[in-house]
């Protein structure tokens, strides 16, 4: 066990918290709109993490277990195929009941049982599975951040999430390159703590030396690969990333438009002028990696980054606080990789095809929820997250 | 002009307080949500049908013109292009600003400008224009309530929009023909009350003789139809028709189920068993035409509709009060048509393809608004309205 | 009976021949390619009009009827479902097999056993029968030439179908309108020659008094239109007409396109400079009602046209031999109108929803086949059909 | 150099005129059809290795160059958008001019002008890019195969390519697994003869103990995995494999139907009972994938599928004779990976992403085309060509 109970309840009350934080800013119709398949409603976010803890622990180890609505059981089921019928992920919008006030109250009901389950004899197995509960949902307060991002970005209004944050970032990161000499080497969590399944087993890959950048490619570098034809010229693109962008007519990244005097990017307090200094974002797989042809570069490969960043960690900046970092590498199982058992293990292992990892961890990642192993995965084509480049060389 | 100005004054407190008693059973959140690109939120339609009076109203005959929220100018403008651009309609449903609240206000603070307005000295035009805004409200307090059916009909736990009402039309109605002579008929509105301008000019149209059945086909007799394989014989159907169900895999009305004892529909006020004596509603144009041609009778046309109502109508039961009455005419400008001037000629006249027109009114048809000469429209694949089947045969 | 058997025999040779003329320019692989779902491959009108014969005819009265091959029967059948099964209609250019001269096989075999029924004994229901097939195989013909026509379209070589003809249309048509003094008027056939189900019964209507061109748009008229801003200003257009036209970012007639010094159009002899004298063609129900609004006239309805034309058809060119002419009219049942029984009851009623009828006949219309109460019928957004205006005004 | 001239010139004519051979079956009509967007008309693949050797060679060597015909530059252009336009991949199928004749002319002047510069004096380049065209011919001969069998495939007909070839593979091979030891082991290929740039270069990958099947899974095994519900069962697939088989509602390969007595599958010789013992074939990547874990193993990584090849090479049946074998590699540029320079550098590395690299070769390989590092990749979702299965597992 990685921590005492007294220590894994705190933990608990705090993230739960940490969820309804996060919900502060937000009216009920904000928590109630899916803005496309790929987000989520908050109230469907605050109602799935729960559905995690009932189901998933409650339903186990509670005595005289009763649902709080038996309907929540298919409403808030996201993907586990073994708990039974999910309802229909793009449909997630059409639920105005139950309402905000309800999920609420559901959060407030598992709360309590689960707080008394924690406060009960040892169980085998609680604390592993509050552990990952709880994982869980720091990864869904980071899904529902850039899902309301996403949603408040579709108004012509432009509103703000929150406010202007004090400034930050004001010294510009040097960029430069750090030497790896590769060589046989392991990947992989490693030590006695949380990780997910994903991130074993601990293997070895043998890296060729190469230079990995000490900080992100910034919003200055990216208007410079615009400015320079980058979305206009097929050479610097794979050939889906370039039908991609011209099926829908890209011409920056996402949220970038172009103002009077510039460019603009909405970001989480509204619209802002782009500020050259802090690191591109929202780009996809497709995006980053043309951005490194033409910088005459290329993407690490999670290896790559993770056995840098375990030799040098120092020498980094921008490792998890800004945006994750495109690897070239495809999310596949490690060498020798089991799912966990039962419906858990649909957590991680049934998404490995036609994703690409993403490392590090971004602005809107809960505070140390990541650590080195950790492995982000999103499809090419995905730009809703704060997704950012680190580029690598060969040496 | 058609009323006095006290008279106009009291109809526009009426019927602007109709659509917030229609709200009032709904959440924020009910309100905020687009079920599909065809319906649009409740926030929506409130702030649309204010904008309405606001644009053609008061920014023309207010002094010194103030908008509410210049933003809205863009945002609750439905479809006319000489005001300027529209927000995107399949996009209404991402507005979760401005809130519920801010609309609530919206309506308030025109409300208060159009009373004053009304209580000022007469000006050209202000009547006729405050009778056109009022009916326009009043045919978005109806699909408000079939848009709010279609969101609540989406979601799995059957929520009701209404009580059960008390109990209606316990008698059966016995279903008989009314034979009309035809000939040469004056169809068209004629009085000098309030009309839209597609219902002019009157016009002489030739009739053969013909009956139209007494009362609207009913759940029993649709059920009748499905049993016999009505959904399963194309020989039934128009080729339109009969790919429009295949491709939607259709075996029934849109709000039908089957449940464990028969057939299920859903209502406003939530899931029941089929009544067998109400009209068959949300029934498409290709439904209604199917099973007119299996009960081997026909729709009527517009002009065969309105002349039986005009020469008997006593003897026609259910005529404006349960289901719209699909006919066979396209809708089309009557001869001699002209929309009216401005960027209101914008209101009926551009729509005057592939749709159907639908006589008569339905349970959500607020009360006085139709007339005998009232032209309702919809593609022929469109169900989500309470439209049902009146039918007629050649004598 | 309305020719005599040997006369009948004669028309049968002449106009299967025409069919096998038509096809006298092209390759195999020509009559195998489907350009799109709407349009056929040569090869499959070829093989549908004899299965026409085969099915209707042969299999009906032949003695001892076998079929050429039993597969053809789903493979050459359109939509006749009360036949069985059919060949997806998206898939007809799949069929390489039978090859072009299986096919030509085909039809040499229906015709030896077509004219040896004609020159047996008189059996009821032959001669209408055949009468039915012949007018059917015209009709593919044009639709043959349209089809082959937006095939070669599709080829960046712009290949020729036919030679350049003897210069036709030197002298310019005056335009003017002719009045009509409308009143209670009757359409639909009448006489006792051949005509389709749909234009009967004759039947009264009443029209109020107008006036139709005596000439079809020209291509000089419709490029006037483009250069005022015809396509960009939505005033002009039904708002489903401006949605399609936006959708396909269409700025002009289908086979239109800008040379270096103009307007050039693709024809069947290839692409050639717009020549301004020619009636305007191709051009979908959308942009023939937007031209007519710009143009200050409105389509004529298909009464309208009939009862212009049989008053005063001295007084009109262009009636039938250049573009059929769109009407405001939709496609609909005439008052009183009963589909021949059988599966020959599917050739028109089914298809009576949301197309508009088109009258007269085209360049590429068989010779005699159209005549006054001819209607043909195509959806709103159809245009690989030589369809052009006729505008009409109220008086 | 590889081979010396006469040997190059005499392979030349060698593998061009397989590409004759190949045709000899299909008719003008077989050769211009295109049946899905992923497949090319046999005439498009003559023509585009034609131009290959036009674009690649002629016009960088041949003095006074002139092309056969300037259009055939953008026409027969796949997708090297720096040699310019490409006629839309899609549209392929429209171009039946020219015609079959026109571009086997086309393939007799190149080959023509070939053969003379083969027969002058030696300049520089001239036999690497000679052999990479005829590599790259070798290539389109098995699309070409694959891609007609598409195309009959879809012809109720099911019309034969090949008449039955003499029986084969009677005897079963007994599946039996072959342990390796892994390691850190070298893949990417080595020697001086032809390769790909995407086989380059060769690098070190470290590899667990393994065993991979020394025969491919048959068609009986395929067939029990079905029995099994396969089909049925998520918990075998992908998630966004479940997916991909629900939404076309696949229960079955690709060619399989039901047959009264039982499977039956769609050959180039056409419809035949299935053979329980022949490899099962045109499995995507979800199907391999789900069938793996249904046989409790797994798919292997491309280079334990190279480096046991490479070691025991004896041992392995079926290795590049009947199907391509996926594995679960994502096909990505090796570790130093440079693509070859110029317009040629598109041949392989823009298509690095999204796809799964198969190994080995199939019976629509050509003799001697494929290696030990050969790299064949297609989307997950491809099943078009005989791709097949080889388990491994973890030791």
């Amino acid at each position: 066990m990685t921590m005492n109970r007294t220590k894994l309840t705190e933990h608990y009350r705090y993230v739960r918290g940490q969820s309804l934080a996060l919900v502060a800013p937000l009216s009920a119709e904000d928590c109630c709109v899916q803005s496309m398949p790929d987000a989520s409603p908050t109230k469907w976010h605050l109602g799935h993490t729960t559905w995690f803890f009932e189901t998933f622990i409650l339903e186990a180890l509670e005595e005289r277990f009763q649902p709080f609505d038996a309907a929540f059981r298919v409403l808030f089921n996201s993907y586990y195929k073994r708990i039974g019928e999910q309802h229909p992920r793009a449909q997630r919008g059409a639920l105005t009941r139950p309402g905000l006030d309800h999920v609420l109250a559901y959060r407030a009901n598992v709360d309590k049982r689960m707080l008394a389950l924690l406060d009960s004899e040892v169980v085998a197995d609680l604390d592993r599975l509050v552990e990952l509960g709880l994982n869980h949902e720091q990864q869904h307060q980071e899904l529902l951040i850039t899902d309301i991002k996403h949603l408040l970005s579709l108004n012509p209004l432009h509103p703000a999430y929150a406010a202007k944050p004090a400034a930050t970032n004001e010294l510009t990161i040097l960029p430069s390159w750090q030497d790896c000499a590769g060589g046989l080497v392991e990947i992989g969590y490693t030590g006695d703590g949380f990780c997910f399944d994903n991130e074993t087993p601990r293997h070895s890959v043998f890296l060729r030396p190469y230079k990995l950048a000490t900080a992100l490619v910034t919003n200055a570098e990216f208007a410079a690969f615009i400015e320079a034809g980058g979305y206009t010229q097929a050479a610097y693109w794979l050939a889906e990333g370039w039908d991609w962008q011209r099926a829908q007519a890209r011409s920056h990244p996402m949220y970038w438009q172009q103002g009077q005097s510039g460019w603009q990017e909405f970001r989480l307090n509204g619209m802002n002028d782009l500020d050259p200094t802090l690191p591109a974002v929202h780009l996809s797989y497709f995006e980053a990696d043309a951005y490194a042809r033409w910088a005459q570069a290329r993407l690490p490969t999670e290896a790559e980054w993770e056995h840098a960043v375990a030799t040098h960690a120092a020498q980094f900046a921008q490792l998890a606080d800004e945006a994750w970092q495109w690897t070239s590498s495809s999310y596949a199982p490690y060498p020798g990789f089991r799912a966990q058992g039962g419906a858990l293990g649909e957590y991680n292992g049934k998404f490995m095809v036609n994703q690409y990892v993403l490392r590090g961890g971004s602005a809107a990642t809960p505070t140390g929820h990541t650590r080195l192993s950790y492995r982000n995965f999103f499809p090419a084509g995905a730009c809703w997250q704060f997704s950012g480049i680190r580029l690598a060389q060969d040496c």
